[in-house]
């Protein structure tokens, strides 16, 4: 059979109080595009379907709009867990009404061991868990970290494996294996969560992760984090997104990039150059800007909107975020105007000049009269 | 055909922060047991199933569980609409589903014209609506207050009627009959929406009503308020609660009362006859107390809570609620003991004893002192 392996679709999440719900229509519809003409067999989505637990009223909408045209429209199998970012109280609202017409859902640690056959496979549908859930389906207080538990997990669900079948799981966690790239931003991503080691997942045919938003996350065959569908953070402006094409006989595992609807730029220049070039640039993207002015430009950021509209963050190549001010007790004792010149040499990279010395005293000898 | 009437299940409701959810489970159990024995062909649930729009946790996974015993399990059709409580948006998730298995969940006006069809009877399903809603669904500006929309709204309808068919009507207004007692807890209840008048659902066969809590509310043979299941307030501790089962033909309405499982008492008594009678009283159930005595009696709600653990409202026969104070200037001349006197009349009903008048002159005296 072939199936498709997307996740992490945080539907009604925003970027900088920008909504994202037209840019997430857009992208689910190329998702929808692929599925079709890839004649695939059924749509896995490896959990977060939602951004938050309580999504607003359009972002519900939304998201069962989309459910409804793949499952009941596209008439397609639709394979689906929990994720951390969901409810699975209110996710699971109509789960028992959606399984008669192929549409598993499961936001249920108990449920995850019975697998679902499609053809040729059995998915067994593991939603995001916490420790102690699984302690108490057990009844084993042995159960030390996430490790531990999936150890359980994946040998309770052996148990169920059909012989003549393949074997998938769907699962939204940390996993790390050996060759895994540990940079800050995956850890910061994972939220404290521990990992999985990649050898507990070894009875598996192919593991559809979902949790990482980068599908470069880990470095495996059969385990593969598909990334979210869209670029959710400054940090993933680099990253392709996509959505796996999994075959399981012969076994295949394939690439479809999606085509970002607003894409997300990450932009050093100065004020002019920006201004300058902004007619070359998709005025309706969102911008990461890196203004390397030295120099303070009043409303700076409100003249930029000028001309690219949707600006996300801003910050300078100079300015304060570097200063490690210190406050010790020897600190306290120096002159005001001795401060200011280190704050400005650490803010600015270079030293006030004469000039500047000049202006900065006289104007704390006004200060200074005032206050006495 | 023969269906079950009820309506404003407000799952989630507290009262006074004690939370009613096992109560409404036993309830919904009475109300189920009624359905099998009486073998009805569907339930009409005539909006209001949760209490708000953002139900918690708890709230969502019982309504969840009652709605799936009753259609998955029991195999009943369920015919339902969203109340002015419910999130229509939030309610709607799973809509499309539902229907596969007979459970038509209308939570949109635009499908309130396609009537369902069970066995000898047409169901149309109006959710709660507003005004701009129907204006905009018919482009008619002309549409100015609910009794205009449902005259539209009906309109509509019949021309749909099947002539060999019954039809029932299942909606969430406020209708205000000829013969309607307009009392004021009824006027509160309705909380300022004007009133559709019963003349305008004469072409239906039997109008199943949700909004107001008291099945009395209306006194008409063919338009009912099934009412809630449950006192959810002090102000209905009188009123019988319970479900209509209506046959279509030949046409039958017959009330089926529901068990309290833990009732609202209105006790008003002095505090000794208050701790002398309580073991006589149900322990767990809700009590508004109206305190008699004259005299303070230090941390009386505590008291009082060992014996009726589940107090929902205290208030004195003599208290503060009936004075009215007149701050004109005139009366902020008058004396703090003028003042005092007034205000102690007023409460008590009756005059400061000479005793009382020294006490209060002497503390007076004392404060005036303090504040020189």
């Amino acid at each position: 059979m072939r199936f498709l392996h997307t996740a992490d679709w945080h539907i009604g999440k925003t970027l900088n109080d920008f909504s994202l719900l037209n840019d997430q229509l857009a992208t689910f519809k190329q998702i929808e595009q692929i599925a079709k003409a890839e004649h695939v067999d059924a749509m896995v989505i490896a959990g977060d379907l939602y951004d938050r637990s309580i999504p607003n009223e359009a972002a519900v909408k939304l998201l069962n709009q989309m459910l409804q045209k793949l499952n009941l429209v596209d008439r397609l199998p639709i394979l689906a867990i929990s994720g951390n970012h969901d409810s699975a109280a209110r996710l699971s609202t109509g789960t028992d009404w959606f399984a008669y017409q192929s549409f598993f859902l499961n936001t249920n640690l108990a449920r995850a061991f019975t697998p679902i056959t499609i053809k040729d496979t059995q998915f067994f549908l593991l939603p995001f868990f916490g420790i102690q859930e699984v302690r108490n389906y057990f009844n084993d207080d042995k159960i030390k970290n996430v490790n531990d538990a999936m150890q359980r997990i994946t040998a309770e669900m052996v148990k169920s494996f059909a012989p003549d079948k393949h074997h998938v799981l769907v699962a939204h966690f940390f996993a790390a294996g050996s060759k895994r790239t540990a940079d800050s931003e995956t850890l910061i991503e994972v939220g404290g969560l521990s990992a999985v080691t990649t050898d507990v997942l070894s009875p598996f045919d192919y593991v559809a992760l979902g949790h990482l938003h980068n599908k470069n996350a880990l470095n495996e065959e059969r385990i593969k984090y598909s990334g979210s569908p869209m670029k959710f953070s400054v940090s993933e402006a680099n990253q392709e997104k996509g959505v796996w094409l999994v075959d399981t006989a012969p076994f295949c595992v394939k690439w479809i990039p999606l085509t970002p609807v607003h894409d997300i730029h990450l932009l050093k220049a100065s004020f002019d150059e920006l201004i300058t070039t902004a007619d070359r640039k998709p005025r309706d993207d969102f911008y990461d800007i890196e203004l390397t002015n030295h120099d303070r430009i009043p409303d700076v950021l409100n003249k930029l909107r000028e001309y690219y509209p949707k600006i996300v963050s801003l910050h300078r190549t100079h300015q304060a975020q570097k200063v490690q001010l210190n406050l010790s007790k020897k600190r306290a004792q120096e002159s005001p105007l001795d401060l200011l010149a280190d704050f400005y040499s650490q803010t600015m990279g270079n030293k006030m000049t004469s000039q500047q010395r000049k202006w900065a005293e006289d104007a704390l000898t006004t200060v200074m009269k005032e206050e006495n």
